[in-house]
């Protein structure tokens, strides 16, 4: 694996079903009586925050004290950074002050891989603008096979304003790369102009798409970066693009709704569809953590064994 | 006792004496080498704090801290909350990511019972709008105990803006339970209209019950709360209902002088009061603290005895 | 050793040096396996921030972490201290919270002193007004030593906002203990009126002290801090006072450059002269941490040796 996760298109094949495998075992120390593993004691995690994301921080958080590393919060507001320091120099003083691993979310599409060209440290993408997050990409590859087992071959539909969407981009790379078949569905004008470039099908009839998905991913509508000239009301939007009762009894038996949160319910998805036993809603966020510390463990923590013979904290 | 700690009305008199009797049992810890019990280790509390409130979180995070848990902080300024999620989706990340404790504050009145119906942890209500803050009256209750011995048939006046103090409230319903007797002092605006159900007595004049009083807290007067119509000037206010060197002096030689902070000087009470010796209020900060630790310990650390056996960190 | 430390002045040349020796001992945890020491496992250290300054917050929570203390964030932007309260108030609940070290960065000079007349845990100024920054001056002191060696009779010339500067003041009064000779640089209107009592010399010439400089420290141009009516342009400023790459090659070949960050690229320091190989400007980050946890063992860890017979965490 490469020092840094920037993009899902960083990931072989094999890269991602290491990370998938060592989530595994790492999902088991959830259940012991201590739900801590020795691995990164006396190792630092930066999160550094240009965005708010309160879910995603805490997520990361939680996966690095789960693995004993310290934790230390850099929200960029207030910072620094409001006083003009540059990116390059935040970067340097993180490098300088020994952070091991920086989980950088930013509202810039590109930000994290110029920080990972200045810090020896491990650089890790948690959103960078309209461009890709490519650990919520692996949680909900993790949680599909979980539910489904091997991705080979299994249709995704991914749902909504594809052209704002870090999530969907990395969605489509990961999955291509596991071997799936991706459909992305959205209004003509919510797909990017490069779409045709992506590894996957385009359509724009939703209700074509569901008897033949084996999940169907919907993403959160943006109301504060929808432009009204170019995008249905929300009105519109929620009747062609929104995932209701009537939609998901079209889709196959078992068949999975998936959404990264948080949603906009009766919008995008309807509360009781997202409240169903199809809903994988909440095992995403429980995933997420425990794909994170698969993520840290790999970046951080050296080549010994995730569980083998590591004993757990107080024993 | 229950799962959650939501009320004061929630805890017998057996479990009130439980969590007092273990607080005095984790005081001793402040007195060790190594102030720190391994009792929580590989629990994690989070703070989801809807409203800011510096003291009660730091409280809250220094009494986690010392039981070893890994505490994550919730500040929902600048959070999925603003983008309008739910609390309910926030309740269900929370339970996802692996809360065994969530301490909430918010400003709606109920919202730690709604939060409580949707997640495995156990909640604990650091105080709902004007409803209650049951560990504030716990602290509070405990401050008493050790300067005075058993509550039974004590005499507590509280006085002030009882209409919106869940602080009132609280130690209303607590020291009813311990079989303490309480006095509420207020102008008359300021009782909530249901206060004639309440388990106390109610009076205007503050003078008369002084030298009858065990225990005198003041309440904060809220001026970001107070509409000039209904309520006194803060000078008019002073001169009736607050605690001046002159009032003290009428109180019982054994008397204490409670306030839960932050003051007012010179508004509610007098430099000269706070600073007195019988003023206890910095001793309830301190007793915050340890009763905070009794509170997570029975909650979230199962049946084994508080101190008993076990040894503290890195022995 | 004092029990706090608020000024340069406190220090003694033997404090200054035993401050400096124990870092050494101390840099050498960061190349252990686990770079962490379990010295104040159990001590909890409050940083106390009323100004915004993220970067000397994670060097000053870097540093507890790697000495296993407990680390409690304070912002006072929305704490109580927004609804009136005191800071006598805020140190009086800290000291009752166990608070065994307090780290305050206050924008009244004075503030970190008077906070040290209420509290029994450590005080330490991590900057107060334009009084006093002691912890940067000893991380500078430690990285000139580091590069040079015993400062007795090095010559210092420190360049910049004079009166505004704290990191001036600061290094000054340090410098001085320590033997060296420093020299200040500025506009006229930018030195502070009483500068003649302290121990260095003024000049207003840049260009001709350079020869004769062991060491040249550039200071940031606050320029939200700026009249306009006693200061140059940026222009001007940058022209007369700026260290750019002509007046570098007029210094000594073993002179050092440094700055204490964040910089202004451009404007008092060109790029080129801060990424030459003369500036220790990110090593003094990285000794930033070193030398807080210097500090820190010193005032709250008792009188063990800091590394002799302690174990890293783990083993």
């Amino acid at each position: 694996m490469k020092q840094h996760l920037i993009s899902a298109a960083d990931l072989t094949k094999d890269d991602a079903l290491l990370i998938l495998d060592t989530a595994e075992e790492l999902a088991s120390v959830a259940d012991r009586p201590i739900k801590k593993l020795p691995t990164l004691r006396g190792r630092t995690v930066v999160n550094l925050f240009f965005e708010d994301s309160t879910r995603t921080r805490i997520s990361f958080e939680a996966a690095a004290k789960r693995l004993s590393a310290d934790v230390i919060n850099f929200s960029a507001k207030g910072s620094s950074v409001s006083k003009g320091e540059s990116l390059k120099d935040t970067a340097l003083t993180l490098e300088a002050m020994g952070a091991d691993g920086v989980v950088i979310r930013h509202s810039a599409s590109g930000a994290p891989h110029r920080l990972a060209t200045w810090v020896r440290g491990s650089v890790v993408n948690a959103g960078d603008g309209t461009h890709e997050h490519p650990t919520q990409a692996l949680l909900d590859a993790y949680t599909m096979r979980r539910r489904l087992g091997d991705l080979e071959g299994r249709r995704i539909t991914i749902v909504g304003d594809i052209l704002h969407s870090r999530v969907a981009r990395s969605n489509v790379l990961l999955l291509n790369t596991l071997g799936a078949e991706v459909t992305l569905v959205a209004p003509p004008t919510l797909f990017p102009v490069a779409v045709g470039t992506w590894p996957c099908e385009i359509a724009y009839d939703f209700d074509a798409v569901l008897p033949k998905s084996d999940v169907v991913m919907m993403l959160r509508v943006q109301q504060e970066r929808m432009n009204a000239a170019y995008f249905p009301t929300v009105r519109e939007y929620s009747r062609r693009y929104g995932l209701d009762a009537r939609r998901m009894d079209a889709l196959p038996d078992h068949a999975l709704v998936m959404h990264p949160g948080p949603m906009n319910r009766g919008v995008e998805i309807a509360a009781e569809v997202a409240d169903s036993t199809r809903s994988t809603i909440v095992e995403q966020v429980a995933n997420g953590v425990t794909v994170r510390m698969a993520v840290l463990y790999l970046l951080l923590g050296g080549s010994e064994p995730a569980i083998g013979n590591s004993r757990t904290e107080g024993e």
